[in-house]
């Protein structure tokens, strides 16, 4: 196959060029998957024509220079519509013909079968359907709200995966901040995986549920080219948030396996796909320069001032969810800190930041998932965002962070009424399984302070982390045990309890290092020696500390306010495994279903009280 | 306070006496929440009036018999109007005025701060928003299409939960599924926790929403009880699902905290708690006896067939989620056995049990959270959900696994696609969190066959478990080990290599048991003697064999593909743990984060692949 001449297409190329293009990435999608020999061919050519007129009219974007501040963003939402994304690359002139065709979906290259951000020109990974819509609307807000820039978001959404009520989650926000920066493509073609979608071609239901939730719906023939421009000219008025509910065909262009089921998520054998290109006009080797982006604002000129974070005094009881809602509030001093809430601020104590900064402070109302998403959307624009709500309400969120971490975004997440010591709430409040999904996630790090000053000095240190950092607090006002000049480094621990002779080691975090260090004074009263130590770094653990007492102490007992799967326990093992001591070793976690109560009672029914350390750890000694 | 003489209202009784009922139940809310000193009166007085008329007119449930299958279902999801609630249960003379007084909130009882079916009256948890509506349409659908009988589903909801995008996921499939015996009732006070809700009193806005998803709206004053009377006569009417809208105040019926900020989730102090009491008319005991269910249908004579799970040969080449389909579509011989898809069924081959069991195979298109909130409704009424999906989407619907748990649920979940295993999709397809998060579920099973026999082996087990079940399955094709006649009891393990003098054992499950077989014949080659355990079984985990292979080899290789945090790794460290025996250690797990490429390309490169196990086998040999 022999390619003609390059053309360079601009905006004012005429419709029929486009047209050339649009069948260039369809050209290039078949290609692709089928020399991958997997990929999603047919997913790509629906959308073929609303991204041919987006790329050459509309996106305002420097193919050069995908940093531009006032550059526009794309966002796959359907990631499995890589083959066209990575044809747009090549019609942009940023990856070759020999990148695509002989790289895609292979080991160690970048075109993976969902994009990620390893490519320059994605923000963001996806390929769990139903995200993109909520990253764009938390871009959008970053753009439009902490930047002051020009720059507008496009997604290209399938219709399949707004089944998933996140994509709503995402509209009303989009609706509800007037968003007019944001503009979603539905790429209505009828078929999803395995069958026809729930509303197939009813573009009108569509229609009518985006406008109900606050955003313009323009409803088009995905395949008219001027009626998709004029969609697009409208979206790009910026007088609302705009949803184009575009009617395709999936497969379109190619007659074999037009609209018909089957073909989702195959490439075409070799013989399909040389009478495809056939019938799509034969390769053609076209070059697109669409719109330059706007002239970026001047950059803010916010300075860093001096973060001063908030001093507590040693024995005084203050809840750590206190100290994280004071330092929280006290980084505001640096531009780049935002705070997220999910309509639980005056009980994380979030609201601290969003008085002393309500232009950086983002209510998503009791919407975890959009919550998050905005968070990594304004990661994507260069903020450090902390997002809290419950330990328990995070995990509504959970394929959302788990994506974060495939995009290697750098966010702060804070749980607070973490474990049974919420008391009277009863078990649905009470995040038990927070430390197991957050330690799960690819490079992330998890912090649980167990007094107001290292939770203030961790909330600070995870505004230098990379990656995804965790601190899990606690509802309870418990003594401050630390003076303001100690240190937490990030790995370490505190050894609070500690002597030569040692017999016992108690291992503690969060509330349940107050319960250690009760249970050692009445070891104490009965003349065993318990060495405690405070292990609020979780992951990265420190394995040192935990080497050292196992090796003097033989015998550690580890307690936490957790489920006993992947919590503090298994990090310690884990830390211990590698190396030559074993200890004698009990682990105290919640076993069972708690219900409502005291903390005490709570803390004592599930097993983890000063009582049970102080059992276990008599059961170890006398060994 | 002296109570007057018992009256009894029925379906019969005016509204005079209905509104007396109302400002009983909030009377009631407001006392037990004081003396409790926690809880929610306030989001318990907007809804009062609702609630009267649902319990005196419309709601057919027999309390004394709360298993009635002809019964109604009334789901709080706003969980923390647990108050109003249990004023509910006193006035339908299932619990008295002292337990309403003396036990709310309170530790050892089950008058807990949000429901939970330790109440015979509650059928699910709640308390994670957002979550009523979804439980409300599983068992609207469970009744409707599984059962025939004339029960109906009514949720009452808040309005601030309407920001979690699962309502709309859930009301969705309402509309889809014409669930004309499904009426949820969004309490419309206007205040949130800490702030007015995103759409206030804009009731309209809710009604459009409710419409364009596909059911019907009606709004209300909420505190016009002729209205609601009116609403929920055409609710009954069961042509359409329908929601009512019903504009409320916010601590309604006390004037010093009605439509006020800074209530919420407050007990009334107890000053304030009498004038409150005075002002709503004081101590009332009326009794109420709505009206009673419909006749039964007659039970379903659906007898079970006989299990005949698919046998495999021995070194055929059988992915284990091929197996896990056939062996699903043999379970349908038990008619309580439903399986439910989220549009991956040809993938997952869930399938396979639709095609012979159309009855009882529900697609809930991508919606993960909804389709375990159908399995839990379905449970509910009795059957034995199978819902699958790759286990990467598994994390979307985490926090409605978690509070099934809590409503001790019984069902079996399978996650496809897990680890880097299946290549070229790329990362946002792996599923390397799904051990973490399932393990750290309350009374959960995690089971990771093997081979072909034993996934159709432990999917037929999972029917007979109690609590939630979790099977990962694994993309590719790899050899049978087992024939038909072996048995894999649950908490077992298998070891497949094994000698009197083994020098190291290589525990692995799912594709990685493979591997470490693979290494087994390679080191075997050196003479250096390997032990091969296959742990199926990952909760719980075979501690006997894992000791007794740590005490005959001292060295143990756990390899998995999953990250190192909360999965097979640390479950053998558990298992281990307060055990004598202390091998030395090598864990093998994806650190990293990996791209698109070949299984065995993956699996290398992150360092779980033979070559990687053999390695770390012969350092701990050497060492």
């Amino acid at each position: 196959m022999s390619a003609p001449p390059t053309t360079t297409l601009g905006p004012g190329s005429d419709l029929s060029q486009v047209f050339e293009l649009a069948q260039q990435l369809r050209v290039d999608s078949v290609r692709a998957s089928t020399a991958a020999g997997s990929g999603h061919p047919t997913s790509s050519l629906s959308a073929a024509d609303l991204m041919a007129v987006l790329m050459t009219r509309h996106l305002r974007y420097d193919w050069e220079a995908p940093d531009d501040p006032a550059g526009d963003h794309l966002i796959f939402s359907k990631g499995h519509a890589s083959p066209l994304l990575y044809a747009m690359f090549k019609a942009a002139g940023v990856i070759g013909d020999d990148e695509l065709m002989t790289t895609y979906r292979r080991f160690g290259h970048r075109l993976q079968g969902h994009p990620t951000p390893e490519l320059p020109w994605v923000d963001l990974a996806t390929g769990s359907l139903g995200q993109g819509v909520a990253y764009g609307v938390g871009i959008a807000l970053a753009v439009r709200d902490l930047e002051k820039q020009p720059s507008r978001v496009w997604v290209l959404c399938g219709d399949s995966e707004t089944a998933e009520g996140s994509v709503w989650e995402a509209l009303d926000k989009a609706g509800h901040h007037r968003l007019a920066n944001f503009t979603a493509l539905i790429d209505v073609n009828r078929l999803g995986q395995s069958g026809p979608t729930e509303l197939e071609w009813d573009t009108e239901a569509y229609a009518r549920r985006v406008e109900a939730f606050g955003c313009r719906a323009i409803v088009v023939d995905g395949h008219d080219l001027a009626a998709i421009d004029l969609a697009l000219t409208t979206a790009a008025d910026q007088r609302e948030p705009t949803v184009v509910v575009a009617r395709t065909v999936k497969g379109r262009g190619v007659a074999e396996v037009a609209d018909k089921e089957g073909w989702h998520g195959k490439p075409l054998p070799e013989d399909l796909a040389e009478r495809a290109v056939a019938e799509l006009g034969g390769v053609r080797d076209l070059r697109v320069r669409g719109p330059r982006p706007a002239a970026a604002a001047p950059a803010t000129a916010a300075r860093a001032g001096a973060v001063e974070l908030p001093r507590f005094e040693v024995g005084d009881k203050v809840a750590t969810r206190v100290a994280f809602g004071g330092a929280l509030a006290a980084l505001g001093a640096r531009p780049e800190v935002v705070a997220l809430d999910a309509e639980v601020g005056n009980s994380t104590h979030a609201e601290e930041f969003g008085k002393a900064y309500p232009d950086r402070y983002f209510q998503t109302y009791i919407a975890e998932q959009q919550m998050i998403a905005d968070a990594v959307g304004m990661a994507v624009r260069g903020f450090r965002p902390y997002a809290t709500t419950f330990a328990a309400f995070l995990t509504r969120a959970h394929d959302f962070i788990r994506m974060a971490a495939v995009s290697r975004i750098t966010m702060a997440l804070c749980g607070t009424h973490s474990g049974v010591e919420i008391g009277a709430d009863g078990p649905s409040q009470m995040g038990l399984e927070d430390l197991a999904m957050m330690r799960a996630v690819l490079g992330s790090t998890v912090l649980y302070p167990g007094d107001a000053t290292s939770a203030a000095a961790l909330t600070a240190a995870m505004a230098d982390l990379d990656g995804i950092s965790y601190l899990r607090t606690t509802r309870g006002a418990y003594p401050v045990l630390y003076s303001a000049d100690e240190t937490f480094p990030v790995g370490g621990s505190k050894t609070l309890r500690h002597g030569a002779d040692d017999q016992v080691t108690l291992v503690g975090a969060g509330v349940t290092l107050h319960e250690c260090l009760a249970a050692a004074d009445e070891l104490a009263a009965e003349g065993v020696r318990a060495r405690v130590v405070d292990l609020y770094s979780v992951k990265p653990v420190d394995t040192d500390t935990l080497a050292r007492a196992a090796a003097d102490t033989g015998a550690l007992v580890v307690v936490e306010d957790h489920h006993p799967e992947g919590g503090v326990g298994e990090a310690v093992l884990s830390a211990l495994a590698m190396g030559d001591s074993h200890p004698a070793f009990a682990h105290l976690a919640v076993t069972e279903l708690p219900g409502s109560g005291t903390t005490a009672e709570l803390l004592d029914a599930c097993g983890i009280s000063r009582t049970h350390i102080a059992r276990a750890a008599r059961a170890l000694v006398r060994r």
